[in-house]
C-alpha cells in the first residue's frame, strides 16, 4: 500500500490529472489523498473542487492560500502561504510520494514543502519552454523533483540536460491525450447556464477566448486585453470567453472585459468562470477558432486540430502543432489572424503531446517507483 | 544610481559576501540595501547582524523568520515565512537587483520573493554539487536567477548545462578568496571570550570542529555527532567547536554536544556560536586539523592548505583540494583520519576556488548588468 | 516630536479617520505614518488607498493581507497575516503610538501586533454594541488598547465597565461628525462614472443600498440579499448600490446581486465599489431612504436625518436615532418599511454620535498622551 | 456525540487541563481532539507533547508555530502563525466546541481562529488579574469566548463585570486542585535524569526556582535574573531550576543562567526543561521555598502551603494565599526573603483556587453546553 498525496492548484491541473487520479484511486494498492488548494477553492474561478467531488473523489484537505490583489507581491505571498500550510498537511498525511503537475506558482510551493520534508516528489509536464514566470517555476520544480513525466520528447531531453538522472525521467506524453479521447467520445453540448452575457447558439459558428496576464508584463495586461476585445468586435462573431487565472495582472484583464461589455452591450459574448473537462473539450473541438494564450490551446487543442490564434509572449518557446498562428497584442493583427484561421478551418490532428494511453502508463510507473530522498546533479559528458 | 538589495541569511553568507558588499557600499553609483534575516538575527547563532553593523554597514531590514523545532516542517515553514515577509520588503525598497549567495533554504525563499515580483536576481556560488537538500535548493535557485557568479570552472559549466544563457554566467571564483587574503594579513589571535568550556592555549595544537545535520538523515544526526565526539575523545586534543546551523536535526547535534560535555567534563573543548570572518580565518589557518562537514572546510580552507577530515555525506560531490580526506560517521575511522592528517601537516595552498581579486571582479560586473525580467531555457546543441 | 502609526484597513476606516489624520499630519510635533492594509488596497473595493494619496497623505506601507474565498477560514487567516506583517512594519517604524479605529478583523490583528511589541495602542469607536463577530472583536480590542475614544456616552460607560482606567477613556464623539459637516458644505453631486448599471438621474428620487454579510450567518448571506433585492424590485425606484465588504459570506451577497441584475435587466440599479467621503455624504443626505445594514446608515446618517431601513441583525444593539426602522430579511417587510420611510421623509438631525469639533478634540488629546505599556483591570466597587 | 477540540500551547496548560481532558476522553458521548502547539512541541521546553502521548491521549495535530528570537516581533508573529494554522485544523476537525486555558499569546491566537470561524469557545482561568502582557491577552480572550470557567470568586466577578452573560460564566475553581490531589497521593520522588548540573540530594533541603521574563520589561530580563542568581549564591542551598518560557526576554534569562553557571561552577544547581505534573507537584510540596514568578507558585502551590518568594511584577494583582511574599529584583531583598521564608516553614493549605472535584464539575457542565455563536455585551445596571 503506497500513500500518494496529489496536490491540485487550479482547474487546468485537475482537467489534465483526472485520468491518472482515477486509475490511482481505483487501485487497491494505492491510498490516494487529494489536496485541493489555490484557485480550486475560489468561487471566482468556478470552485473546481466541487467538480472533483462530483467526480467521486474524496478531498482530504481544502487549503485556502490565495491573496487578493493580483499584484506581484500577492502572488509571491500566496506561495509562502502554500508552503506553510502544505507543510502541516504533508506532515499529518505522511505520504510516500507527492504528485504535482505543471508550473503554477502554487505548484512550486507544493514542491518546496515536499522536498524540505523529505517526501519523494513526482512532477508531470516538466521540461517545456514558455514565456512568463511559469518558465522559471517549471524548471525550478524540475530541480526539486525526484521523478519526472514530461509530455514531449523535447521536454524529456531538456530535463536530462538539466542534470536529472536518466532513470528518473519517463517520457510519457501528456495525460490530456486521454482526457481528449474520453471527452470526445461523449461529445455532449456543454451546459451554458453558468455564464453571464448573451446566449450562444451552437448551430452557429463561435470563437473560444482565454487570455491570461503575463506576469512580467502585468502592468500592460489591461491594455493587451483591450486589443484582443477590439479584434473580437471587428470579427463580430459569437464568442465564449473564460475569465483569466489569478496571476499578477488578472484584475486588469477582468476589468477590461467588464468595461468592454458595459460599453458594447451588443457584443455576442458570454463569459464563464470555468468548465468541467467534459464540457471544455467539446468547446475546444467545435470552436471555429481559439483565441488567446492559454496553454490548453497549444496542448489540449493539438489533439483536435482546431485553429488557434496565439496572442502575445506567454507561450513563447512552447512546442506547437501547425494549427497555431502567433501574433502580438494588436487589434488589427489579431482580427486578421482570426479571419485567416477561420478560412483555413481544421488542421490535421497532432500527436506532439502524446497518444491515448498516457495515464495508464504514468500510473503504472508511479506504483513501482522507489522512494528516494536526495538526488544529485548529473554532469553531461 | 542602481539600487541593490543584498539578502544575508546566515553567518557564512556574510563571511563570504563581505568584501563584495564593501566595494558596492563604497561606490557612489550604488545604493546598497542590506536585509538581514534567517539565523543572522538569532542569539543562538551569535547574532551575526551585529557584526555587520560593527563593520559599518547599514542594515535596512531585520526580518525574523526561523521557526523553532529543527524538524523538517519548521524548515519548510521558515521558507514560507521568508517569502511572505521579503515580498513586503522588496515591494517597499523596489531594488533594481536582488543579490543572494549560496544554497540555504532561506536563500531559496529570497529568490522566489524576488523573481515573482519581477526583480532581477543575481546569485553567487551556484552550480556546485553536494549532498543534503542544499543540493536541490542550489540548482532550483539557479533556475530562478537571472545572473550567476559561480566559484569554480566546473560549477560554471554545470550552470551552462542547466540551460542558462552564456552571457548571464560569469566565472568569477569565490569571494572568500579575498576574505582569506585580507584576514591572513592581520593574522590576529581570535578573542575566545565568547565561548563556553575549557580554556584554549594557542601555543598548543588544537582542532577545529564544525558538524551540521544532513537534512535527509536528520533523525540520525545525534548518533552521527556522538561518533564524532567519541573520536575527539580518543584523539584527546584541545578542540574549538562551533554549534551547528538550524537545519532539521540541529537539536539532535546540539543535544549530543551538551550531553557529551556533561559526561566528559575533562574534555578540552570550548564551544562557540560564531566567529567574525577576521577571527575565523586564523583559526582555519592555525588549526592542526579541521573536522566535520562545514563547506568552509572545503572552500575557505582550500586557500590555506590546512588538513581536513570530512565526515559523512553532506559535501558529497563538492570539488575539493587534496587536503580533504573523507570518512563515514564512525568513531574509529574519524580518529584514525585525524591522526593521519595531523602527521601529514599542511598541504599546498589551492586556487580551486579562485584567486584574490574575485570581489572586485564581481562588483564591477554587477554595476554594468542590464536588468532583465524573464529568461528562457537554452537548449544545448 | 511624537511618531504615530495609523493603520487603515478599509474605506470606512479612512472615511471617519480622515479629519483626525489631517490635523495630526499638519502638526509639526507629530510624525504621522499611515499604513494601508486590508481592503484599502483592493480593486474590488475601490482601492481606497489611492484616495488617501490624492488627499495629500504619504502612505508609508502598503500591506496586502486579504485571502480570497470569503469563508470563515480565510477571514481568520487574514488576521494571522496582518499580525505577521504589521509586526515587521511596527518594528521598523518604531512609533510611540499606534492608532486604530473600529472593529474589523484586520483592526484586531493590528492591535495584537502593537501590544505584543509594547507599542502604546489608541482605539477610536470602542464600547459600542452590535451583532456579528465585530461585536466580539471590538471589545477584545478594548481590552488590548491603552487609550480609548468612544463615540457615544453609552459606549464610554461600557468601556469603563469593562475595567478600563477612567483616565484612559475620553468621551469624544465620533470624528464622522466632522466628516459630515465638511462634506455637507461642499455638497457636490457625486461623480457616477465609476459604477456599472443603469444611469441615475439626480433630479429624481433614489435609494442607497449597502448590505454586508453577517459572519455568524454567512451561509444564508445570499438568500438574505435576494430578499432585499426582491423588495427593491417591488419598490421600483432608482437605486445606488455599494458592493459588500470582504467578510465571510461576501461572495454570496455579490453573487445574488450579479444574478439579479442578469435576470432583471430593467432594474434601475447602478452598482459602485466605493465612494470618497466627499461623495458619500451627499448621497447619504439626498437619498430618499437608506436600505441595508451598514454602520454608516446608523452612524454617519444620524447627523443628516435621512430615513433608514435597517435589515437584519448586524447592527443589533447599536444605539440609533429615530430615523432608523429595523426589519428582518423578508421582501415584503423590507418593501413596506421602505415605503413607510419614503412617506415620512427626513427626520430631525441627531447628535447621538457627537457634535462637530470631535477631530480637534481627539487630536489634541492624543498629542498629550503619556506612553504606557502595561495596563491593569480596574475592579468596579 | 459532541466533538471538542482542546488546544494545548505549553506545559503548564497541559499540567492543569489533564484531569479535565481525562474525564472528557473517557466519556463515550465526547469525541475529544487534542491539538498540540506552541512550546508543547519544542525540545528546549521538554517536548511536553510526548508526556501527553505517554499519558494515553491521542494527539490529532502537532502544529509548530514558535519563531525563534524571543523578541517582541517573534512573539507577535507566532500568534499570527497560530491563527493561520489552527484555522485549517479547526476547519478540518469541525468541532462543536474549542477548549482553551489561560492567557498565553498562543491561546489568544487559538481563540481568534475559533470565533472567526463560528466555533463555540470555552475558556478556563479567565478573569484573573496579573502583570505582563498576559493581563491583556487574558481579558481579550474573555471578550472572545462564549463560556467561562474562572478559578476564583473574584475572577468570576471580574468576568461578569466585563459584560459577559451570567448564564455563560461558571465559578468552578481551578482544575489544578485535582492535579495536586492526585499527584500528592502518589508522592513519588521525581526522576532527575533529565537535567544538567550538580546532583540533588533529596534528603537535604532544596529550593525550586522558576523565573519568566516580563514582556513589557524584556530588555532588563537578563539583569533581573542575575539578581535572582546572586541571591541564590548568597543563600547557598541546593537548587532545582526550570528554564524560562519562550516570551520576549527569554534568551536574556537563559543567557544569565548559563553564564552564571560558567563562572560559578560550585553552585549546587540543577537545571531542567520541564517536569511532568506528577513530578512537579512533589517538588512544589517538598521544596523549602519557591523562588521566582511562575503562576504555578501562586496557584498550584497554594494548595500545598509551601513558602514562596515572588520576584518582580509579573504576578502583580493576582490573588494569593498568605504563603507568598513579594520582593523586587534585588539580590539582597531576594536573599533576605528566602531566608525569612525558610525560617517560617510551611503555611496552612489554602482553598483560594478551589477544592478537589473541579475537573468533574467542569467536564459535566461542558457536556451540557448549548452551542452559541454570537454573544452580546451585557450592560450592568
Amino acid at each position: 500500500m503506497i500513500r500518494i498525496a496529489a496536490v491540485l492548484v487550479d482547474r487546468a491541473n485537475y482537467g489534465r490529472m483526472k485520468p491518472v487520479l482515477k486509475i490511482l484511486d481505483e487501485d487497491k494498492d494505492v491510498d490516494l489523498k487529494i489536496i485541493a488548494t489555490g484557485t480550486m477553492l475560489l468561487d471566482r474561478f468556478g470552485m473546481a473542487v466541487e467538480v472533483v467531488k462530483r467526480d467521486g473523489f474524496n478531498v482530504s484537505d481544502e487549503i485556502y492560500i490565495e491573496l487578493e490583489g493580483s499584484v506581484p507581491s500577492t502572488m509571491a505571498k500566496s506561495i509562502g502561504l502554500s508552503i506553510i500550510e502544505l507543510s502541516n498537511v504533508y506532515q499529518r498525511l505522511n505520504p510516500e510520494f507527492v504528485l504535482i503537475i505543471g508550473d503554477r506558482s502554487e505548484a512550486l510551493g507544493a514542491a518546496i514543502a515536499a522536498v524540505y520534508q523529505n517526501f519523494c516528489l513526482i512532477h508531470i509536464q516538466g521540461g517545456e519552454i514558455t514565456g512568463s514566470i511559469d518558465e522559471s517555476a517549471r524548471h525550478a520544480i524540475t530541480k526539486l523533483a525526484h521523478y519526472h513525466f514530461p509530455s514531449t520528447y523535447k521536454s524529456y531531453k531538456n530535463i536530462l540536460q538539466m542534470g536529472e538522472k536518466k532513470s528518473s525521467v519517463f517520457f510519457s506524453g501528456c495525460p490530456s491525450a486521454d482526457v481528449v479521447r474520453i471527452a470526445r467520445k461523449s461529445m455532449k453540448i456543454p451546459d451554458l447556464n453558468g455564464g453571464v452575457g448573451t446566449n450562444i447558439d451552437f448551430n452557429q459558428d463561435f470563437l473560444l477566448v482565454l487570455y491570461h496576464p503575463v506576469t512580467t508584463e502585468y502592468f500592460s495586461a489591461e491594455k493587451s486585453m483591450i486589443e484582443l476585445l477590439e479584434a473580437l468586435k471587428k470579427v463580430n462573431m459569437q464568442t465564449i470567453l473564460i475569465w483569466p487565472n489569478i496571476d499578477a495582472g488578472s484584475d486588469g484583464v477582468s476589468q477590461a472585459i467588464r468595461r468592454f461589455r458595459e460599453f458594447n452591450p451588443d457584443l455576442k459574448l458570454r463569459a464563464f468562470k470555468n468548465f468541467e473537462p467534459e464540457d471544455f473539450i467539446p468547446l475546444l473541438d467545435n470552436a471555429k477558432c481559439l483565441v488567446g494564450n492559454s496553454s490548453s490551446f497549444i496542448r489540449d487543442a493539438s489533439f483536435l486540430g482546431t485553429p488557434v490564434v496565439l496572442v502575445g509572449s506567454r507561450q513563447d518557446g512552447r512546442e506547437r502543432a501547425p494549427a497555431v498562428t502567433q501574433v502580438v497584442e494588436d487589434r488589427f493583427l489579431i482580427a486578421n489572424a482570426i479571419e485567416h484561421q477561420m478560412r483555413h478551418g481544421k488542421y490535421p490532428e497532432s500527436e506532439l503531446y502524446g497518444k491515448p494511453g498516457v495515464s495508464d502508463k504514468i500510473a503504472s510507473i508511479i506504483k513501482n517507483l522507489e522512494k528516494v530522498q536526495q538526488k544529485k546533479f548529473v554532469v553531461s559528458k
